[in-house]
């Protein structure tokens, strides 16, 4: 019997009609059985700052550091900005990383990114891997999901409703969630 | 005759006591003549949110934009936080990519990088080159500025007191203005 | 009264029929006025090997090594293999960097890639980048030209008919004389 | 009881008394019990060339192939030219990432790099990290060997006798050996 897989979720953009979060909104209803996912919100961080580590951490890193410390797995979604991964996203991870126990280390993780340009935000996601190399993340290698030309693939509602990339979130989580069985094992 | 070249420097790190900070400081004493740096400030910035591009555009950002439009060049100094940029200096520039004009198309630009690590921030001086290429700013290839194991080289006071990376800084300041002169005849 | 500028171009891609190849011969045609263009040969090159540097130097290498030395500017193309510049380029590249003088120091260059992939090679442009950035060249930033899915680009006789590409390289290489003017003024 | 582990490694480096050949070697006597390492030679290669695929593929790359696909788990030694990995080094992926089956697919592998900069390398690393991500590599993230100023570490025999290299390199061999452990149980 194996017991069920949670994975938590950051979203790398903070704005409610967000692709990203919408994306992220999607593989919740297309997980494997018996796993469950949370978006976690990194908007109320403030920005980093070394002299705030320790006793001064606010309650918000704290917060975020228990559940990215609980979950079995974690799924990025993020937009490129300047051929990078957005300032808010990293400002989550540097927070996170300065926590004892750093609560990434060790955990299986996936990518994927919806960008309105024709790459999809594939910048984004090779530095996100080099990022996370230090945190001793694992990345999934394959799919890589790629969302490009993201403002003809959601719909009004803000819902993905294009099939193949449905079906590309689709074969992510499910390999997440073997990528998290293997090295669980 | 030349005019009077005016340099801004931009920090990646917020703490106070800042090596980055630090030798952006030993910088603006190891300058070429007839140039002037200004310290710029990003810390009173909000998380980027594209909610907020337009109207709504914070005033730090109005500021901070303005300041670089104006400069002649432009000097990054950077720690590495987890093989890239920090987020906070992530941040800072995603915000001043979506002003209209972008202010740092086609400037010339410098970076430097202070760290405690033995590599001394090349992993995020390559992170930012990528960056800015977006961004169409044209960096000096050399020197290569990455001041390795920080803690020893900063005096109590804060103050850069090693020779070799002081050299380099000045060699570096040296290039930018040159670089600056060479694309601007 | 501007002189000429003659251009030298390498392909990343070594058999007869390469769209990198044949997108060098469409922006042989393409080129401003008072230009010249010539396509260097990679392929008879052997694997480098540190002990044949000095007099052992292949006169391939020393015939290549002399002919970027007296280029105005350097054109590369090429696919993306396994994420990166493919061997044979970098090859050609660890060859020459090694002669003194060291020939591309200083040169201005532009990148453009064909491939299969809907990136277009986007992955081999950044790496190319940073591969550059030691041996002094300056790249352009803008236009970055990728031809994506590539097999449907160009016609039967290899030639590049698609008409938006064939704008792109005109653009590509217009911008890549303006930036060697600049440089040079 | 667990069966003996093999592992393959391959050097960036052609020279004879390469540092990164003789960090192989060394890594060869600082394995852990129950596992075997052989050193593969990528300097008979031909460049490649995608019209030599199929039929005319030579000889030396299907017996590569074969001894990839028959590994545990992979080394890699790499020196860092022009800021990436060696040409040489990426020929011999580029020829077995066209073969059939991927040879690479699934493997557990490790990096180190031998280096006369002060970098000891790293930039080649990251690059070599992010083209194994297509060939489905699963690297480990710690230790990083990095050995940087490598004149300075191995004897006149070209053998490694500085100790702190040599007890990295046996905790990356144990890393792996775990690695492999965890991916295969």
């Amino acid at each position: 019997m194996t017991s069920k897989t949670h994975i938590v979720a950051i979203s790398g953009s903070l704005r409610k009609s967000s692709y990203n979060t919408a994306a992220i909104n999607a593989a919740a209803q297309l997980l494997p059985e018996n796993c469950s996912l949370e978006l976690l919100d990194i908007a109320k961080l403030p920005l980093y700052n070394q002299e705030l580590d320790g006793e001064l951490t606010p309650e918000a890193v704290l917060t975020l550091t228990q559940k990215v410390a609980n979950a079995d797995a974690i799924l990025f979604s993020t937009p490129e900005y300047n051929y990078s991964v957005p300032g808010v996203l990293k400002n989550a991870i540097d927070w996170l990383s300065r926590q004892q126990p750093q609560p990434f280390s060790g955990k299986p993780a996936a990518i994927m990114s919806a960008s309105m340009s024709v790459l999809g935000g594939a910048r984004a996601q090779y530095h996100l891997r080099q990022i996370m190399i230090y945190l001793d993340v694992h990345f999934i290698n394959k799919p890589e999901v790629m969302i490009a030309s993201a403002h003809n693939k959601f719909n009004q509602q803000g819902e993905l409703d294009d099939q193949l990339s449905r079906d590309f979130i689709q074969q992510l989580m499910a390999a997440l969630v073997t990528w998290h069985n293997q090295l669980n094992k």
